[in-house]
């Protein structure tokens, strides 16, 4: 047996999430399917970040094992020609068994993309958020500071969250214009369901001037989800990288293909 | 009677094109039957540009003439409300009798992005071009010198194209990379039926190596369409901007919204 790792992108409009799903509809059943084929055999795979209903990935990362021996191309080139166009396998790389995507991921990275512009989006409506008044980037900076470090996240948490613990390290955001988008950049070690969604919303209610700043800082602390701002549309959001030990010397394929805001 | 401009942007990859079809599928189809909904009676628009199937516009401009009296507001968010999702008008003005949305224009502007990562982009596949090997920028740009000025496009210009000349001025050529992005802007008096996508495809000749820089030249002075390269994908094609007398005082939005290279 092999373990293979890869690393993946996909339009996440298109599918009802990562998670496989009795009907098929999930990103994961799409990804099985074309592996199943390319190997001769059923394949399971494991996921960095399980995203949700119309969530995108810039990079995915997920491993599988198989008895198949192929080419590496195969599960890179030969899947891209089996998947549907709204997914492609970016890299594929031999890993020791002792890697798992899940378990082994150091860090998550998601970027959120928001535009405030007062007309909706048309052209990229499925692939940004929107809010139709004018965003203060500094208050905002302001009031993300006081979530970075451990914390117990329940505030942000979305009631069906499975975790165990509601505990994370919340390592960098970073909030930066970029003409009339504005983009968060969280990093954690992991994130609870909805969390990413969550901590935008109550950013954007202190952007737009409906609530100060310490806002955000009096929410974490009051692990009370009701008090946050409301869930922001999962259109903007894109799982954007994710961190392995370096000896397993996975590519780092990082695409800049959405704002010239390098992904951090 | 008045008459109305508005600013429109749409993604191309949902219709057959901006022009009216028997069956109703173009752009102009849907915003004539929101229009008509808010006027009370039928609209005839005329567009600055009119797009082929797949191609996307960040700021087509029209008008039409109306005998309603209604607020602003109604020929833009009332007109929003009643257009499909990927459609949207960006602005609406009052215009005098001599303001012509087609022969008004006194230039227009193109967006080309086109990807050159190795793997076929996912995400946005139905908005950016793709070519799998890199492309040489400094090349591409010696080469489209020889295109600015006027000349006589024929080299460039689809066997169907209706224009009674081929001959336009093409004013300015922008080619710039931005991380896996070729964003190619392009500015002239006018465009003939496919010239830019047959530009930028015979670019691509050249930035892979294909071609040498001086063969763009050559094949322009050739006036022969059969000799240039075949014509690029519409889904990197961006309608990005249409000039008129400063008098009209039409609003300038040009949204930054995809990349960050501001249009030209």
């Amino acid at each position: 047996m092999a373990r293979i790792a890869l690393g993946i992108e996909y339009d996440g409009s298109q599918f009802c999430g990562w998670q496989t799903q009795p009907d098929g509809c999930a990103v994961q059943d799409a990804v099985e399917r074309a592996l199943a084929e390319i190997a001769g055999h059923g394949v399971a795979t494991i996921c960095a970040g399980r995203t949700d209903a119309g969530v995108h990935a810039l990079a995915q990362t997920v491993h599988f094992d198989t008895g198949a021996t192929r080419p590496l191309s195969a599960w890179s080139r030969g899947v891209n020609a089996l998947l549907p166009d709204a997914i492609a396998v970016t890299w594929a790389q031999p890993v020791s068994d002792d890697f798992h995507a899940r378990y082994g991921a150091l860090e998550r990275c998601y970027r959120y993309l928001l535009t405030d512009q007062h007309v909706r989006p048309a052209l990229n409506r499925n692939h940004i958020g929107w809010i139709h008044q004018t965003l203060d980037i500094e208050r905002m900076q302001a009031a993300a500071k006081s979530l970075i470090g451990i914390h117990d996240f329940s505030a942000f948490r979305s009631s069906e969250c499975q975790a165990s613990s509601p505990v994370r390290e919340l390592r960098r955001i970073r909030i930066e214009r970029c003409g009339d988008c504005v983009v968060f950049d969280l990093a954690a070690n992991a994130f609870l369901h909805h969390m990413v969604r969550n901590i935008v919303g109550s950013l954007v209610y202190v952007g737009s001037g409906r609530q100060p700043p310490q806002w955000v800082q009096q929410i974490l602390e009051g692990r009370n989800r009701t008090r946050a701002a409301p869930t922001i549309s999962a259109a903007g959001l894109y799982l954007s990288g994710v961190t392995y030990e370096a000896g397993f010397n996975l590519p780092q394929t990082r695409r800049s293909i959405w704002f010239n805001v390098p992904v951090q």
